[in-house]
């Protein structure tokens, strides 16, 4: 480090955050609001398939709307999340602003017709876009719209979990493996922050979580006041939520590029091919727990995330099947993103791990739910933030150990195509991308 | 992100984990029970200082013989944390071994005499040098022998403050400004976990901070659910830990700088002049609140880190004396670090601005604590998670909102001049340097 003369650097620091603050503000407000509005009305389109479970047979149909609504009013919005990461690497042509009512329209249109996805996608998409808008109303350099780009995801993020922190953090994690830069911080934390504020002033709680704190007996494998025993429970159960969220990347991506490969022409016919495919598998399996977001069981004894923290709460495979189920819905074109998906994923497969090795299953639910996503999407140490922000502190060392095994084991296949990689994980032979 | 066929990578990953249990658990070991002994010898050293206080006056004499000591035996050891930063840097003559003993014993001696320093650079210097030498006896690779050397910082941080997951963070964090690479995540992990178990294991108790939960009524300024004027508290309050650890860091360089410059050849005379300084301190203000380590307080009504998290606690200009007399401490030759020094002087303004603006004592004491010590060392994220693993997970997001705010607030100059710049804090001038 030089060392230079003091030069009044924090009055360009504090001019600077200043600046931020006042570009932020209304980023925070519009996209807080919009995640507001979407988480509303998410929740009565869930609400819709509930009660109208018809509406499952219809998926096909309306895989073929969303496919047409894109094609014709979409442009390059269809790449999603992949365009904004693309734009903050490299800004081109910017992202649309349409891309907000689109994703947002063909979102619910997925959950309402029994679609098996989420929601981050969704509201990074809007925050991202709705960046990019107001990035263009402020006539803000290259420089400055890649920051406020990223302030968008975190405000989207951030707003989307009711977890700024985990939203800001993400936002720098995301753009690429093995490394996070600070040159966005303070913009992304404002942005998620102010984002989360404006979202809960609209009226929306999001879902609590609960480990409860347990105390494990003295076994033979206690020593030095640590249960040895436990800890390589977690180091294992971390090594599968790794396996997982690279299972789920890798038969996303195959599923995508196969049916790219055998239908070259009629386009549509893919999500056509794969709402029928969630029908079979929802006839098959005689339970409707995969469809939707899954936050909630939709019927007593059903399946959830929330259900997945209680013993015997889901069935030993519900985790391959909910796999499956988003895997073909996202793969196929269907639209909201991976991450409630994975985090119902992460914690089924915890709880199945959990009953097998006589762990307790609330603590394991936890750690799948945050260290499945953190495999998939390359992002351990906003993981292990989310786990502070949602189930509190007492495990924060067992979060980062999950989030930390299950990211060297997911190889260098995230959900995101987008992420570049700059540092390579071990035993791999990809060189790092200049970047 | 390239797409690339199945390649078995999970079996590398799993031979580097494997690799780096096997590495990290000697070296965690070593100076896990290392910093124990440290930290038992210097319970030793703070009860002899406060029993005999006219030790206080050995003060000069101690100098010279930590001068001595250096010069007889130090050969490169005296670059302490930066010849461990610079190793990791660019691998060179590695991180003698001599250095462990040679730094616990000055610092004890520092403590004993009543110098103003911490136990930080003690633990992390422990940790390299005995991090080096177990590489050197595996016959490590250049690329291994950087990241044993990181494990072995975190080792000693983690083992140091009971904070294993702050350890880890901060060896990633500390090397460069503005990013975090991930390429040494899981051994820091490890290493710090298990040296944070071997410590304890040898019945090291570390002190418990409590931050209350608080309810602040409803104020004209609480909207939308939240109180926008304790936001704007915290966030004043962060830039003032950033400026103060950007004081620290710039004095302590001066007076380094001054006395290299006018004492050219009795070097000698630099720690009997810091000595002497510190003698007269003490008689001009009549408090030795100052001295030493500074988590207890001395005598009832004394001022010290657990005090400050009281309502009037500690006077209104503590944290500026303690961080004269450790600037003049350090700056001046004696040895222990700055980091609990740094607690102690964040701790204290956190009190005094907490009085001022009528904000939560406590809070303002515990951000205080965590943000000028990310201020000086530039470890926003690394300070963040430190605040979760100490004060619990409440307030969180403040913890991020300090640490970032200080973070931008201390310019560039931390305390550690081997550190680089990766990504430039805004309005600052200095081109990253290549690395």
């Amino acid at each position: 480090m030089k060392k230079k003369a003091p030069s009044f650097e924090q009055l360009f620091i504090f001019r600077h955050l200043l600046k931020w603050t006042i570009l932020t503000i209304p980023v925070a407000a519009v996209v807080g609001s919009l995640v507001a509005l979407f988480l509303w009305l998410l929740d009565l389109a869930t609400a819709l398939q509930w009660h109208h479970q018809w509406l499952l047979y219809l998926l096909p149909l309306a895989g073929i709307i969303i496919h047409f609504l894109y094609q014709l009013w979409g442009k390059n919005a269809e790449a999603g999340n992949n365009l904004i990461m693309d734009e903050i690497h490299e800004p081109g042509g910017g992202v649309p602003a349409r891309m907000t009512p689109l994703v947002m329209i063909t979102t619910l249109i997925t959950h309402t017709f029994g679609g098996s996805a989420g929601r981050e996608g969704t509201a990074v998409q809007m925050g991202g876009s709705m960046a990019s808008l107001l990035g263009k109303w402020f006539r803000l350099s290259k420089e400055d719209t890649r920051i406020i780009l990223m302030a968008g995801i975190a405000a989207g993020f951030g707003a989307v979990f009711g977890t700024p922190l985990t939203g800001a953090i993400f936002a720098l994690e995301v753009l690429a493996i093995g490394r996070i830069q600070y040159n966005a911080l303070i913009p992304c934390l404002m942005a998620a922050v102010f984002a989360d504020i404006f979202c809960s002033a609209w009226g929306i709680k999001h879902t609590h979580y609960h480990i409860n704190t347990f105390v494990t007996g003295p076994n033979p494998f206690t020593l030095l006041q640590v249960d040895f025993l436990l800890l390589a429970k977690i180091i294992l159960a971390g090594i599968a939520f790794g396996l997982s969220g690279h299972l789920f990347a890798r038969l996303s991506h195959y599923i995508k590029e196969q049916g790219n490969r055998y239908i070259t022409k009629n386009k549509w016919l893919l999500p056509v091919i794969g709402g029928c495919l969630i029908i079979i598998l929802t006839l098959l399996l005689n339970t409707r727990d995969y469809l939707g977001l899954g936050v909630l069981p939709s019927h007593p004894g059903g399946a959830s995330i929330t259900t997945a923290f209680q013993p015997a709460g889901v069935s030993s495979w519900s985790w391959l099947w909910k796999l499956l189920f988003t895997a073909i819905t996202v793969g196929t074109g269907f639209k909201g993103g991976e991450v409630t998906p994975l985090f119902f994923i992460g914690a089924t497969l915890g709880n199945t791990l959990a009953v097998m090795t006589g762990a307790p299953v609330d603590l394991l639910a936890g750690l799948g739910f945050i260290a499945v996503f953190a495999a998939a999407t390359n992002t351990p140490l906003a993981c292990t933030l989310m786990g502070v922000e949602l189930f509190g502190t007492d495990y924060v060392l067992y979060y980062a150990i999950a989030c930390f095994t299950a990211y060297y084991f997911s190889g260098h296949s995230g959900i995101y195509p987008s992420q570049r990689i700059a540092i390579s994980k071990p035993g791999e032979r990809i060189d790092p991308e200049s970047y």
